[in-house]
């Protein structure tokens, strides 16, 4: 039997001495970490990024399939890849749970497992949090701390027309990797027939255990480039362009064929009689960076295999549309993706 | 009839937008607000400092006598306070709520008037967040953000032997309110008979709309002290005192005769046969700064009548004790304020 320790035998300031006892530090910005009313960063010289995400049982994720250490890694990771976002790097976060009394210590330690295995990954220092009971289900709140060179953060509202619209990875992954395991849930819980997941390792990793794009903010820096406008893909490829194109006031052009996708992506898309561009345009969840560069970047960004030219922007009053594969143009709309009304 | 406001009748962005709109920029610090991946903060020249609470719905607050409004300003107020027990400035805050169906647009409306009441008084700037829908409760996660001139922050840990203990304000005064509400609660529910809360604005008071002691950092700056060690009085005063003991590695005298009591907490205490000095001692959410100084500074203190001096830290090994108005001294013990056990 899997041993069992109540939360209740630690207490709150027990609970918190276990559960952080082998936080490293990691930036020498990090002054004071755990253990005091805040956290003390020293960030002289560079601006302070900072970005927050609230992830709720039953709304952002299912215990019933997502093992508890993934959650913490990927928690961690969504919040880091806001960051990126922006051109920064992350540098510290402070996490929050609530959690009711059917966890155990042993639950908690998977999850923060997870969360370290993410600090130690991306080199980031937990520095401070909360922890709570909860009535019921499991509240996760991290809020990010990143560092950027002065004026040299990228936002979401400096893209012009002509700029070339870019991807980081792969799209779509995340989203069948939600469709599988949802299908998988309704069957075992119709039938009680054990999941079926031969051949599905990669779109539900990509749900699962998706990674921030670090390694394409340092390409940024080693190649000197400084992006127009980025974001990170959270709520599916249009809806996060047409962001950019409102806060740019610009219109934009995509490219059907120029989209990145996973074979084990479409492969599976077309079993579930689903178009693979669909999921690629509207899936959400990839944690990919959408951004813009000007035309004169494009031998640069050629030279990374990890980056792929999907289209171009234009003027605002050309409006937002899609090149398909046949050629024919159509406006762009937003499916976007909510996690409420995927349920 | 109240107007109501579908959230889903604006959607996630519209409601967004709709909530931010009147938000304002207060301190120069603030680069980059509300509407990108995240925030961008410039501290320059000074070290930032972080801080984050989780308050849960049906743990930490009770709707059905917690007006949104002050919820709002609450909320905000206990985070800048830890701010504040760093002897440090709030500058920014983010703030993440989640909410079920039965939350209007009007409802968090009035969440917000209450969230942006705080950040006027307090001179901090709303610069980012998250809003998600929750299966059930309301959720909020609040991160305040501060500055303070390098290495001038005040830990927990610095008290030395021989310091004197001083706290702010009166103490006692929120658990009692919660203790009023409480019990009119049961009585409605059992009875359905209004509250009476004659007589209780102040308790009462202290309960849903605490403040934090901004002024009690400007009066350190204005007269050049810095504690030696401080924090702010959540879990109440003897749990509180005994973190810090823990963390300088010493012991503590408190003086019952000097603990700052409010006149109508006192009255209220022996109406319902309680000892008041128990409710200084162990109520919690006073928010008021505990703190120690060097005896230097003791002619400092006194000239500032918001500040109480309640005993003097000692060598570890004295212990940590009380001396009560008969002279008796009693080993003091942390009673501590656990919300989840106080329901």
């Amino acid at each position: 039997m899997e041993e069992r320790t109540e939360i209740a035998s630690l207490g709150e300031f027990g609970l918190i001495d276990h559960l952080t006892a082998n936080n490293e530090i990691r930036n020498s910005s990090t002054i004071l970490s755990i253990g005091d009313d805040a956290a003390v960063i020293d960030h002289f010289g560079r601006q302070t990024v900072i970005s927050t995400d609230l992830l709720l049982e039953g709304i952002h994720f299912d215990l019933s399939y997502t093992p508890l250490k993934h959650l913490g890694y990927k928690a961690v990771v969504v919040n880091l890849s806001d960051i990126y976002a922006m051109n920064a790097i992350p540098t510290q976060i402070v996490l929050s749970i609530g959690f009711s009394n059917r966890f155990s210590v042993e639950a908690l330690d998977e999850f923060y497992e997870g969360v370290y295995t993410a600090c130690d990954k991306y080199n980031v220092d937990l520095v401070g949090g909360d922890t709570s009971t909860s009535l019921r289900g499991f509240v996760i709140s991290i809020t990010a701390i990143g560092e950027v060179e002065p004026d040299s953060f990228v936002k979401r509202s400096g893209a012009k027309p002509n700029d070339l619209i870019c991807v980081s990875g792969e799209l779509g992954g995340s989203f069948l990797g939600l469709t599988i395991l949802e299908r998988e849930k309704k069957i075992f819980e119709e039938t009680g027939s054990q999941p079926d997941l031969e051949g599905q390792a990669y779109n539900v990793g990509r749900l699962l255990k998706p990674e921030a794009r670090k390694d394409i903010i340092e390409y940024f820096a080693e190649a000197e480039i400084i992006p127009t406008s980025m974001l990170d893909i959270s709520d599916g490829l249009s809806s996060d362009l047409l962001h950019i194109c409102k806060q740019s006031n610009t219109g934009c052009v995509l490219y059907e064929d120029k989209l990145p996708m996973n074979d084990d992506m479409k492969d599976f898309a077309y079993k579930l009689q689903l178009d693979p561009t669909a999921c690629a345009l509207s899936g959400g969840e990839d944690y990919e960076l959408l951004f813009t560069v000007p035309q004169s970047d494009y031998e640069k960004i050629r030279l990374n295999p990890g980056i792929s030219i999907i289209g171009y922007m234009t003027e605002f009053a050309e409006g937002k549309n899609i090149i398909t594969r046949g050629g024919n143009k159509h406006e762009l709309v937003a499916q976007g993706w909510n996690h409420a009304k995927n349920k």
